[in-house]
């Protein structure tokens, strides 16, 4: 696994090259992708040439977003289906294979079942779409109950849950994002991670909970930074990590307001130190 | 429909002789038998003889509670199904032909999918030894909040879940419990209930809510007594009753503590007359 | 009901124009539309002028194919999906509600739950955009056993699976394409048919089939004119028609070459007087 | 792996100690338990003696019946669950931890989805039970055409749809029964025994097929001794047994009438020869 960088993330604003020269010189291992940047390069051979000198600045392509909203009303996604060969030739052009998007935990008017028919309809055909373009796609699953209890029919929030999921499109080329956030405030432990492979596993995120609420009273968009509350079992996490033998990017996603009026260096410099910290063990 | 009485539905205990007593001095049209009471008779014979004295006071059989646990352990569960024969052949002598059970909405291990394998495995079961035995299953979903939120997998807890579950089964003998108070938590409306036939009805409950507490705050255990506050809308709901030609019987569970400490017979009346007069329109 | 004109069902091929006319000289209630026809008409304003000539003709429509292949290629089928708005837009023009296809009943590849998958995805998706235009798709399942077991693995290929997958879709404008040839090859009875609403049924065709053959002997394409052999039940369809209170197109669809060679008036005429028969009852 | 004597899957009758004597008179590894057998030596206590008995031949056990029928009517199902227990007791006595049973490819009367929930059911139910007895169960998936197209409803016939229903059951005792003539008939290549592991493997069985027959004409009971004719893949087959690093019963079952009328030695050496070359790679 490597360090990647995500300025949206932490709640910073650049725009790709300067996110790509801020990840280089803070010794990250990788960046996030923006799709939006790279097509307006108005060309597949100049995102090919752009890519080109990421590689060259010893950085590898973290996750970029699913270009495609799969809960879209019927219209707008067939609509969205018809923009998706053109974002994934951009894809395809730069060399990015992970892309990825987070399943909303609940639903006002769906059943869980309608839901979940809903979901596995509109996966199984984007990953076959994402296939063909050797392209994987990342599920992350939201754990806090504060979120998933908003609304009448909660929805999948739980590591079991998504590889359910999973296993029901019978794709292989979708996999989890792994929060370590939302394996905390599921409920789930290491054991719950035991057995997964690189494979099964398309991005992690590391962040640490507040040390004032109880489990069940975390806010999806109030977190701390990676070990600094250890309120996490942040070495139980990179372990299973590292069990699972992953070789894909790790990041930050704190939403914490604060690091916006930080100095952008400290802040990176922090986050790429505890990256590091963590993926070393 | 007609009115039922269940002396535990109204937080009291009587043995069945006297609950039927009262129920027919406060005019019911029936009441719930008590499978312990009945099986302590000793026979079927005698089974049936105390039955035709319920008819003989122009009274009707309501629902019995299901005589087996349909979550249990799979070991006791076993066990149960073969004591269920004995319990059949007891309701088949005394003509009762209801019987019904809740469904717990939420569970700390099972995801929303095992724990539906689960029940349509037990159900399906369990509903064809029933159907042999020419009874029908009544399943009560649970409606608050503050009862589905509170562990890691919220389960069915709402009308059109719990007609999929019956769906799924494939069962004829399986149909709903309807409570005026978990279908108001839902965040059901009237329009939910249209369709719905006489088949599609076990037994029904009405009751009203607190009036100083939102719809997600209301507790599962603290109700109030059927047109008391007017939160609940009991005409829309008897009304959809009265659509779907409903024959079977209506009780009132308000969970008040209050009223074990009044008068019996005042209890009764109230309730009386409050079915009497939902029931007429 | 209404008896329906499709040259194509019985061999014969005639531009829409001419199916008009035939179908008004010879007396049928209404005829099945050409989308390639009023596509070539080059507006909505001369498709719906177009569809006014026909039901000035004391016409209706009877059903149009489905515009997209619900089993193509991913790549294949979001192209297609892109095509979509199109074909529905002329469909609108013309006053055209009804369109059909058939289920594959095998697949060499997919097992029965991995074919379920594909269908339940594709048909939501292209069941909702349907509805969105106001229009119905009808299902017809293919009975024959010479050709349901011919791959691998046997798919849907009877009227109770079809409605299995009709309710897993969770769409109320899905419906049931009802073919007296497959209802007979598919062991189907009257009972089968009990409890069907016109809301459950899109297009109906009468056919029988050979009496030199057992059932699972029988061809799909090999069919005889419905009333001439007298193996289907013909009165029992048509009664449980009757007791659906259809009121859709039913039409006749032999595969039988023979006819291609007969003076098409004659074959016309034979067909318009079996369908208003068995329509009469 | 080991080689494995079954009397009745070669035609043969025995009783268990002359089957146990003729095992290690031939050199087999292990012999198929008699449940039956075991039970009339009256206590578990006699059963674990002569269990002892058999591990001193230098054998060890192969596979036992599932001493249940998973398809009975509910009523016997039931039935049959309450003397499930005195059944394990024998099994746990002796020592035996593999039981098995066929699953029957096709049904006249439930669809393959209702057939689906009829087998989860029993076996999330039965599944329970015995791995609170340390036993594994094995389900036996039946490959030939001329087998799973006689009904209405074909039903589960290869090892994919073999695997989904394991999975849907979420119990972990559950595994396979791989017998190379299903593979063979049902289309399978060495593909799809791919990454298979020890785990997921209860029993094995090894068969030939009959040369003058297409693969769509074998018939389940007409087979042939394993490598006789070299028209089923043997070495393809043992080869991704051993990949999957397999431990358990490889025995023979050829459903071949002549071999009554052999000498028993001679078939038994003959068997345990081509078993022992078979293991041996």
């Amino acid at each position: 696994m490597f360090s990647d960088l995500s300025m949206g993330a932490l709640g910073l604003s650049a725009d790709l090259p300067t996110a790509i020269d801020l990840a280089a010189k803070h010794g990250f291992g990788g960046v996030d992708p923006d799709l939006g940047y790279l097509k307006q390069l108005g060309s597949d051979a100049a995102v090919t040439e752009f890519a080109a000198g990421v590689g060259d600045r010893g950085l590898r392509w973290g996750m970029a977003g699913l270009p495609i909203n799969l809960t879209a009303p019927a219209g707008e996604f067939a609509a969205a289906l018809a923009e998706l060969p053109a974002a994934l030739s951009i894809l395809t052009a730069a060399g990015i294979d992970r892309v990825g998007t987070w399943i909303r935990p609940m639903h006002d008017d769906l059943s869980y079942r309608r839901n979940w028919v809903l979901h596995v309809s509109r996966l199984t055909l984007v990953s076959q779409l994402l296939a063909d373009a050797g392209i994987r796609i990342g599920l992350e699953y939201i754990g806090p109950k504060t979120f998933w209890s908003t609304e009448r029919f909660p929805f999948l929030h739980s590591l079991s849950e998504a590889r359910e999921l999973i296993a029901e499109t019978g794709a292989s080329n979708i996999g989890l994002i792994l929060d370590s956030y939302h394996w905390y405030t599921a409920g789930e432990s290491a054991d719950d991670l035991a057995g997964l492979t690189d494979a099964d596993i398309v991005s992690a995120d590391i962040n640490d909970a507040r040390d004032d609420r109880e489990r069940d009273q975390q806010q999806d968009l109030d977190r701390r930074l990676p070990g600094s509350t250890g309120v996490i079992d942040l070495d139980g996490f990179m372990s299973a990590l590292r069990a699972a033998s992953y070789t894909g990017p790790v990041k930050i996603e704190p939403f914490m307001k604060s690091l916006a009026s930080q100095p952008v260096d400290e802040v990176l410099a922090d986050a790429a130190s505890r990256l590091t910290s963590a993926i070393g063990g």
